[in-house]
């Protein structure tokens, strides 16, 4: 194990119609925020009506910033970091998935920073301090809601970039599975391959003599599969909503691997899929993976083999090594598939003509991505080629 | 899945002669502490100097309160009540295991209330607030380090009695490793035995429908059966002791069970025991959940079949339920004893002459104990029968 420091003081408030509670949580901390949402469905759904009704019970005020989108945009966080400065407002509110929160994160990081906020984003500069930000989760994955991640997309700059600070991490969240019942099957699917990716991250490291962190991994990735399989077939279970909306959250909060280094060469790759052609994340992640996979498979064979047998419980015997390793690829692979999901680029619609430029931009200026595997430029374009 | 609410903000400070930083962390918070530590060994093994050259290093004062015995005392929490009140003390540092770290937080509750601490043990008052508390842990196996739990006997009364209150989560806590390596084997399996008794009682659970947290209390268990093992094998080895240390704290920090019911009638049957004998808790656990299990079994067999299948690996293969789920149970004796622990009241040389008494007082005044399956006083003195 290695030396590490942890801390995540999230107030987690979970359970059926928690949403209409918001007011009261909010009202401990400010009593006015700006009310951070995509608008559209989750208006539709009354889903803002409800939250509204309760920051008004509350005597909580509210400035509204709606329209927030997939692969989250930066303009629309300067027009955040605008009407909070203007508005004296010190709290934000987010009521969405993913994108929603890192909106609201990078608001509140921008408010009290002279700068520009990219400067966090671009590494120029590190974020001190931040305005609170608080979150009614409506989509799980990208375990936001409990996390220090950001990731905001730079449509000038056609770049999707990330911030990690223990500053932005909420302060509390509301994670009501009811939420998860009206989400589409391609929804579904993205976030269960979201949180999937977000714990194979984590799996694939470099520190050695590990116990809890890789059976806890092993144990996440293993539920993962058979909640997300049911959950597809099913969409409206309240418990399995229950079990995948937690899920989300325990895979990257931290706790589960801590005392080891985490790869996220994938993550990075995808990130450029998302930036060029505006794809869901998690399918991203479904057609990034498996590539990456077969590509460092040989660096660590034996990791790939406890992979195939701890998680999906594959016979060893009278099989070599590689060909089992291989073989939890494959299982990966068809897990995926089962929940609808694409596993190439192809299949998926997404050209492949601008490999070079993608591989470019995801190694940024260091040149390689990659804590289990280090890689390069070149290796970036090969994974890209075998996603193809 | 339960609706429930959680929240943890203990940092962890973990890592190789951490406790040398241990005056910066305070400082964070406070400028006088009271030191509170059991004396003894950690005075000899130079671990209260580290913390005191520390403390002064970064400018902190603080009045020292030593003579923590296992299973802490009341009559010291009453001292330390009195030193803080006197000193005008407001941050609690324990340096120690978690008959220290218990002390620290009974202390913390009582300086901030006007009555008498034992009202929140014996359930006639709920805290409100505490003063802060912090730990440098020297053995784990409690989890108090990021739990909302303390523990105390009364010597007067002959009881031994817990708070859980948010209020008393640790600031922080520091985890070094190589406190372990010095620790004689007894207390080794001892603290590992308390660890698979925070699983089990979270494990045994009359929820239904859990995937994440079921495959999460299990990695627990594999992790720390593979460690505690190998570690009373190998005391001195650091990475085993860092996996023995990190796996107390995650047991018992209330994440791996969000959403579900536990038991903690064993806990409850084994603080008779201890309070009435002065045995180490662990040690104590060792004995009364092999007990339980055979006595509760046929309430839930699917579970106890469950356990013998993933935690343990066993074939179910030409077996009936019943008999694998009791080869379960078995091979967690063979678990306890691979540890050097005996798992009979009578190989511990323990009385067993006052099971009527003992049972009353772990029902206390509810008439039962238990989630997983309710138990009363007259089931408690099978048990105990069984444990003979």
């Amino acid at each position: 194990m290695l030396d590490f420091q942890y801390k995540n003081g999230t107030k987690i408030i979970f359970g059926k119609g928690k949403e209409n509670e918001v007011g009261v949580h909010v009202k401990e901390h400010t009593n006015k925020v700006l009310l951070h949402h995509p608008g559209g469905i989750l208006e539709e759904l009354g889903v803002i009506d409800r939250v509204k009704k309760s920051l008004d019970a509350s005597g909580v005020a509210y400035v509204e910033l709606s329209g927030v989108v997939p692969n989250p945009r930066l303009s629309l966080v300067y027009k955040g970091i605008e009407i909070c400065k203007k508005e004296d407002i010190d709290f934000v509110l987010a009521v969405g998935g993913g994108s929603v929160i890192d909106s609201a994160k990078a608001i509140g990081m921008g408010v009290v920073y002279d700068g520009d906020v990219w400067d966090f984003f671009s590494g120029k500069a590190e974020p001190k301090s931040a305005l609170k930000v608080a979150t009614v989760l409506t989509i799980p994955g990208s375990g936001s809601e409990m996390s220090e991640s950001s990731i905001i997309s730079n449509e000038e700059l056609e770049l999707k970039s990330g911030v990690d600070s223990s500053v932005i991490v909420p302060v509390f969240s509301i994670l009501n599975p009811e939420m998860c019942q009206t989400l589409p099957k391609s929804l579904l699917a993205a976030g269960v391959a979201d949180i999937m990716s977000h714990l194979l991250e984590r799996y694939f490291t470099p520190t050695k003599g590990l116990y809890l962190s890789d059976y806890l991994i092993e144990g996440g990735m293993k539920s993962i599969i058979e909640v997300g399989q049911k959950l597809v077939e099913n969409p409206g279970d309240y418990n399995l909503c229950s079990e995948f909306m937690w899920t989300a959250t325990v895979a990257h909060n931290g706790m589960i691997d801590a005392g080891r280094a985490s790869d996220w060469a994938s993550h990075r790759i995808e990130h450029e899929i998302s930036a060029f052609y505006d794809v869901t994340h998690g399918a991203g992640m479904a057609i990034i993976f498996p590539a990456w996979m077969k590509y460092v498979m040989s660096h660590d064979v034996d990791r790939f083999h406890r992979m195939a047998t701890h998680v999906f419980g594959l016979s060893p015997e009278g099989k070599d090594k590689e060909a089992l390793a291989l073989e939890g690829i494959s299982a990966m692979e068809d897990f995926f598939r089962s929940l609808g999901l694409k596993i190439t680029l192809t299949e998926a619609g997404i050209p492949c003509d601008r490999f070079e430029e993608m591989a470019s931009k995801a190694v940024g200026g260091n040149g390689h991505v990659g804590r289990f595997k280090e890689i390069t430029k070149e290796d970036i374009v090969k994974i890209l080629e075998l996603a193809k």
